[in-house]
């Protein structure tokens, strides 16, 4: 088996989704995670100047955190049965990126009036959208609890990171699919354990 | 084979990359391009609220133009040989979309002071950055001209429509690969006869 290693900051943020498909396929890695002052010296030797970077058997294989979690899907089996699945998949990752691109910039907005002001209108307007176009992708072919199909895929995984990430975690009340999706993927015994191991931080 | 009918506006921005796919891969679709003031009365008929929508068989199929990218790519073996090909593909996406998405932005910009401030430090930092990490990964697999591996891929039509929709099509010069890609893309007689009959628009 390749050894992995995924270099990623001390957060979930954009590092969190391969960690899961890790952990989720039940597969080893090195999860080395970079304290914000270690960055600068680190960054010249990154792809593209970022993170997440992953590493196999030694050498730096890729960067940009969809390119490594789609990378890691395929390779685990994670991906979706059939073209038509994996459309499904895709339109869920583009989705949430919609959802969570705004979330970020708001979160970094230096004026703290307007970051308060915008992000109330996120919450209100923004996620219930969003949410809603991703409840109706999962009722496409979801089963059992599964967001496409009736295994799990990075459909589930990128749903329960991305989620969390925007802070909706406990905000689902309205959407069942997203809600039960959710408890799905915590009670897989292996992320379940990540879970509660995992190191606890603020992004 | 199956009817597609791929809806955007009269625009290349969002909706080229399938129409280039369906082109390069001589399947022929029904080119529908919504003019703007007909979008409003249309929109609320769409998955979410957006184009460009495809449809198969009369049927909607999903939105989000990547994933219908990703979709025709799959369907017409335009995806990469591998798993470590696919990762470049799936790169060299999000490479242009961390260049495309701030431009965007910029271009939307209504204060016309504040744009052309940005404008010029888009094409003197971020694209010139953006485009070095593309010429690298076309660096790793790339061969005659190819943006992955020796045949053509939907990573060779992303970077064609996308450097044109950030206006950089005519400034390779430092970027040979990227020049010489272009120059492949541009010679596919299908795609040369395509570029030389779609309707001209603005972006």
């Amino acid at each position: 088996m390749p050894k992995y290693k995924l270099t990623y900051f001390n957060a979930r943020a954009r590092g969190e989704l391969a960690r899961m498909l890790f952990v989720a396929a039940d597969k080893p890695f090195e999860d080395k995670r970079v304290e914000f002052p270690d960055w600068p010296k680190l960054k010249e030797g990154t792809p593209q100047g970022s993170l997440p970077v992953l590493e196999v058997d030694g050498k730096i294989e890729m960067c940009q955190s969809f390119a490594i979690a789609r990378y890691l899907a395929r390779e685990f089996k994670l991906s979706g049965k059939d073209n038509h699945e994996n459309a499904i998949i895709d339109q869920i990752i583009d989705t949430l990126l919609d959802m969570f691109d705004p979330f970020v910039n708001i979160a970094f907005n230096p004026n703290e009036e307007e970051k308060a002001k915008k992000m109330e209108e996120f919450y209100k307007s923004t996620a219930p959208t969003k949410l809603g176009q991703l409840e109706n992708l999962v009722k496409k072919t979801g089963k059992g609890g599964y967001a496409v199909g009736s295994v799990l895929s990075l459909g589930d995984l990128a749903l329960y990171v991305y989620i969390e990430n925007c802070g909706l975690a406990d905000k689902l009340e309205k959407f069942k699919l997203l809600a039960a999706n959710r408890k799905k993927v915590e009670e897989i015994p292996r992320v379940a354990k990540y879970l509660k191991s995992r190191p606890v931080t603020s992004f």
